[in-house]
């Protein structure tokens, strides 16, 4: 039986979203959901105790919290502990949609990192026009990378690509400004250079006008670039919608047509909507850890733990391992030439 | 009367879309333009030459030329001989939709730089949801920045939207990861430092998220990451355009809907279409530039061909270089103390 780990009391809508999403993924049999947190808070709040446990912890990390102070002060936080409990073999995966740069450090700090990843990496999933899904990693983990991180996402990435999405050789492209391989800046000149090397399906630079398009299965930047990136398409659907809603509310005509597209618009807040794949993978640190979006509904946190109990089940995280050993072998017998 | 030279060789659909856009400019009483070109071919292609003067040459740079390479080897060029004759004085203004690299290495040569501007920036201007413009940059320009080409680029920023735009006193953000002032790359943390202290309206980090929600009038960023936004920004706009037809194909319903809320998708294309704007202002270099994208068409070259005279009309050049003055001497005085 699969055991997930669940912060209780990190995410905007703490703790009631939370207690609801892991009721909602215990009603669905995924396993047994371990909620970690202030237990005065948490039972009163539960409907059904059939698969939820409850490990009691006072202490939460506030969300504006500064994740260095976090580490110092609060080692017995929620979000800590639920990593505590995944490091004993006690659960086999966590998720929190909490302070997600506390989260961060805690994962380095209690699971320690996978050998020869020297960051780890937020990986979001988000769907293209095409119909498949394609991964971004770093969504926002390490805003300042050398070219060696950005080489260990990609080989991290496509491993994810391959076992987690099955996608046979995942396309792998570094986000840039311009396709051609004098486009880019430092980082990425550098990071194609080596990527060219790498045993991987690399196919260069794409940009980011390429990233809702298929281009690529697995897109490579920094946390800095991925995190702009990621939000501000957030904004652009937002305005989008915002602008059609306004425009409607304005005529009866508008208003009978979108009536007549109701389904289409569904679908469409579906497309642009976190909670239908409920949190990002933390990948690089020794552990299936899910981190979700600060204001992640009950929908969200019970994806989430599904989407746990995905990679537990493929061996997502062992599979990076075996990956990051053969680049461990590889860069090191460079060196030695 | 203002004269303004078009690149007639540069761009996807040049020289028919460039020709046809100068005679809109031109049916529209903007001044008189100079079309700058091969005359065997833009000469055959012109309908009426009331207004429009055209300077011939045979060279053109090519899209995909490498700048640097156009730099050495086409001083003849098309873009080129359009800032020979702004130089000059014969025109008032640059408009192409050319190589944007070469444009730029060419308006530096030729023009030369603003005194104190160390990099020029490509400066995007785009609605939001509040109805307002704001603007970006740089969108493209300078890809790897330092932080004093980052607080040049808030200075400037800063004089065109209250002279070009005429936003009275313009909120300046910087595009992070994060609002808080602990998020940010080393870039944006010292950039954020030096702005603090600056002469300007200055409002800190602003996320992706706020790019189109009118949070700020001026926002600032490198390069890179200015041309990754606003390349995400128009794939996300164009993959939900396009999963709403695909939807809409598909069921007489939905059809019929999209019949009737025509008007508001018309609105819509209207708000993401680069063409309604023109292009991009060039600055930091001395004379009005405007660089339309590749993909422009006749409607973009008329706008930019309008933009261009309203830049020269409100003196926003002059605007900048007063404000760099003070800004050198600001500094100067800062290093003596």
């Amino acid at each position: 039986m699969v055991r997930i780990a669940v912060d209780a009391m990190g995410g905007d809508h703490a703790p009631l979203a939370i207690v609801r999403g892991a009721e909602a993924a215990c009603a669905e049999k995924v396993g047994e959901v371990v909620l970690v947190g202030d237990e005065k808070v948490i039972v009163p709040l539960l409907k059904a105790r059939s698969g939820i446990e409850v490990v009691h912890t006072p202490v939460a990390v506030e969300m504006k919290e500064s994740p260095s102070v976090a580490l110092r002060r609060k080692r017995d936080s929620s979000v800590n502990k639920a990593f505590g409990l995944l490091k004993s073999g006690s659960v086999q995966g966590v998720v929190s949609a909490g302070n997600s740069g506390a989260a961060m450090a805690f994962a380095i700090v209690t699971l320690g990192r996978i050998p020869g990843v020297e960051r780890p990496a937020i990986l979001t999933i988000h769907p293209n026009v095409l119909g498949t899904r394609s991964i971004l990693l770093d969504a926002g983990g390490t805003v300042d990378c050398r070219p060696s991180h950005l080489v260990q996402f990609a080989i991290m990435g496509n491993v994810f690509a391959k076992y987690a999405l099955g996608v046979e050789a995942p396309r792998v492209g570094v986000l840039s400004n311009g396709e051609e391989e004098t486009k880019g800046n430092e980082l990425t000149r550098e990071t194609h250079a080596l990527l060219k090397g790498a045993d991987l399906n690399y196919r260069g630079y794409i940009e980011g006008t390429d990233l809702y398009n298929g281009t690529a299965d697995v897109v490579i930047t920094d946390g800095f670039v991925g995190n702009v990136a990621l939000k501000v398409s957030e904004g652009m659907a937002e305005a989008i919608i915002g602008l059609l809603r306004g425009k409607i509310a304005g005529s009866l005509r508008a208003k009978l047509g979108y009536l007549l597209l109701s389904g289409v618009f569904k679908a469409l807040s579906r497309m642009v909507d976190y909670s239908e794949y409920g949190g990002a993978p933390l990948v690089g640190v020794d552990g299936v850890c899910i981190i979700c979006h600060g204001k992640s509904n009950e929908r969200a946190i019970k994806n989430a733990i599904i989407q746990a109990k995905g990679f537990v089940g493929k061996n997502v995280n062992e599979r990076i391992k075996d990956a990051m050993q053969d680049y461990v072998s590889l860069t090191k017998a460079g060196k030695e030439h």
